[in-house]
């Protein structure tokens, strides 16, 4: 089994991996543009055929695993990481937090600007054994009714099952859980007006140990994240321009990622009870950096933030949140992860919208401005 | 293992279990007050050690199920079973069927008449292989914002593995796919006013073939079912008689099913994210039928209905239905379950609120009413 699909499968978080022992990772090279390549883990060449794991695939990591509660922190520390010695493993650790963190604090700094009206409560925790996150969170402004930007730096445990599912390795192998590292950053932007969009962008970083006991077993690593917008109408100008910034990033580094990654995008967020997407996509894993968030604030919500609307499409924005609550919380997988491995669960859920809706059996008149958007996440489109 | 938790695991359904060799059926008997117990499948007497499973316990049922699409009637059908020759188990399915129809219409009339306004909403669904429902929502009414009352009668087929975990067969056996039939009766109520609490009850008829290919494996079936009290404020007296009412009628058959019952509901209803309850508790399983329909009306959202309240009480209700929300989409059997193997959808979250409301960090005053609620949800009372 190729390791891409073997860790989609064990590790909630998927995406690009290989093992320790290869030689370059496309992946990381765009993440992070390092000048040298010597001093952090580097992929076989089987990094490169990304796979594309459906969202159908039940989790495998149970309640076994188990975190120590947070505890907040009056202060920012310097680093989450525990102190380690300087192996090439921890360089890409703390290169990765500060890519992070910086970008956490231009994010918000330029939503805060363009809210002109809230401003973000921010929440500081950490573990006693190591590992912490910032939680930012801005709620009823002018704009947003909720946005959230979060970063952490986790250690954990993965419970043997997981990682065996990881290595395909026989039933007879019983290794123990294996530690993992895990740092990320997440932001899921709720506009008040119902024709600016949702936006969300999440970024990751994964490491599992060698299990000691497993001969020839090896230490795992690898990056995901995507971004992808969600809104309750169409405008096909907005959603091309969308389209259009993301192929070009992607473009830079290979004129095969955007077809992929697009596709990708509309299959991870893929509300299967529904068949339906919970909006219009994007790119699903990407592995690009720090475009992200010039695009979000200058672009979709700041155009539509100011539309008129009346209470039809307040009400269809919230039924369309209600989708996007029950992908959250029945597929997503850093959601159900989190929810799973005892994560901070405010941070976690600060995802959801802050108000939704259900009604019965609705049904948008055909033809509707409704009725296109439904269309549009039952039949993925090309936009560009 | 007993076959009771066995086929908790198995089912998702969990509760009652027993082998179709055995001898008598507590469980039925409280259900449809049986004159002969000949003519159905009886149990043994392990049926009456209940086990309490705790929620945390994963899914092992797949994707692999796979059930036919359903299709609208016109007509209320005489039955939704398949016709099949007149054995034991089919007149126990006939006179279930009969029993949650005939709840449902008494419920639905209820439910109008204290409403005043809105009617139900019917729809009335088949499959081509056999089996169907019908769904009733009544929304927007002028007591309750949602109200659903769903029967189906459904035919299925369990995974391999499923059925393997219900059996404790070893790895080795290899039985094909488990036909399984359910029945049964849900309802949920949210009302408007934020100081009448949600109701819910269900009620679960369940039975799986014996594998052919499995030398010696039972047939089992069993019920399911239970009725709790979801307020977002504390009326002491409220709780109280909800909780004397369900004891009573408990204690008709057996003085040590409140008790286990009202545990297994605590238990059941668990938010293992929030390490909290999504309300007060009630009874689950029960193995009591017909008395609910009667105090659900009569009592708590009529007596409520008219308090007045103010913008703090209905965001308060919001919030604690964000919860109702991520107990049903998380860790609810029935919906996890009829997410995972295809059933209709509309009817299946229709339990999902109207509206819902998620905050960042919420955390009531100390001392306050929504406190005392919230305190009453992370450690369960005894209110009798």
């Amino acid at each position: 089994m190729p390791p891409t699909i073997a860790l989609s499968a064990s590790s909630s978080f998927s995406l690009i991996s290989s093992s320790s022992s290869s030689k370059k990772s496309t992946a990381f090279s765009a993440f992070s543009k390092p000048t040298r390549t010597d001093t952090f883990p580097t992929s076989n060449p089987r990094s490169v055929r990304l796979s594309n794991p459906r969202p159908r695939r039940s989790m495998t990591i149970q309640s076994a695993v188990s975190i120590e509660k947070e505890t907040p922190e009056a202060e920012l520390p310097d680093t989450f990481l525990r102190e380690e010695s300087s192996s090439a493993s921890s360089s890409v650790r703390a290169r990765f937090e500060k890519m992070i963190r910086d970008a956490q604090d231009s994010v918000c700094r330029a939503i805060e600007a363009a809210d002109g009206g809230a401003s973000f409560k921010e929440d500081v925790w950490s573990r006693p054994g190591g590992g912490g996150g910032i939680s930012r969170v801005l709620q009823d402004g002018a704009v947003w009714e909720k946005a959230g930007v979060n970063v952490s730096v986790v250690y954990g445990v993965m419970p043997p099952e997981a990682y065996r599912a990881a290595k395909a390795a026989s039933a007879d192998q019983k290794p123990g859980p294996v530690p993992f590292f895990a740092a990320g950053i997440s932001s899921v932007l709720h506009p008040k007006n119902p024709f600016a969009p949702t936006l969300h962008f999440n970024y990751r970083y994964f490491e599992t140990d060698a299990p000691q006991d497993v001969v020839g077993a090896p230490r795992q690593w690898w990056f995901g994240g995507g971004t992808d917008l969600t809104p309750a109408y169409i405008f096909e100008e907005d959603v091309k321009h969308f389209h259009l910034v993301q192929k070009s990033a992607c473009d830079k580094f290979d004129p095969a990622f955007y077809p992929r990654f697009k596709k990708w995008c509309d299959d991870y967020f893929y509300i299967k009870h529904r068949d339906e997407r919970r909006g219009l996509g994007g790119i699903f894993f990407d592995d690009l950096n720090d475009y992200d968030q010039e695009m979000l604030l200058s672009f979709a919500t700041e155009k539509r933030k100011d539309t008129p609307f009346n209470d039809r499409h307040k009400a269809w924005q919230q039924l369309r949140r209600g989708r996007y609550v029950e992908f959250n919380l029945v597929y997503d997988r850093g959601t159900t992860f989190g929810l799973k491995t005892g994560g901070r669960i405010e941070s976690i859920l600060v995802s959801l919208p802050l108000t939704a809706r259900w009604e019965y059996d609705h049904k948008p008149e055909e033809g509707s401005e409704e009725w296109k958007l439904l269309d549009a996440c039952i039949n993925p489109k090309e936009w560009i």
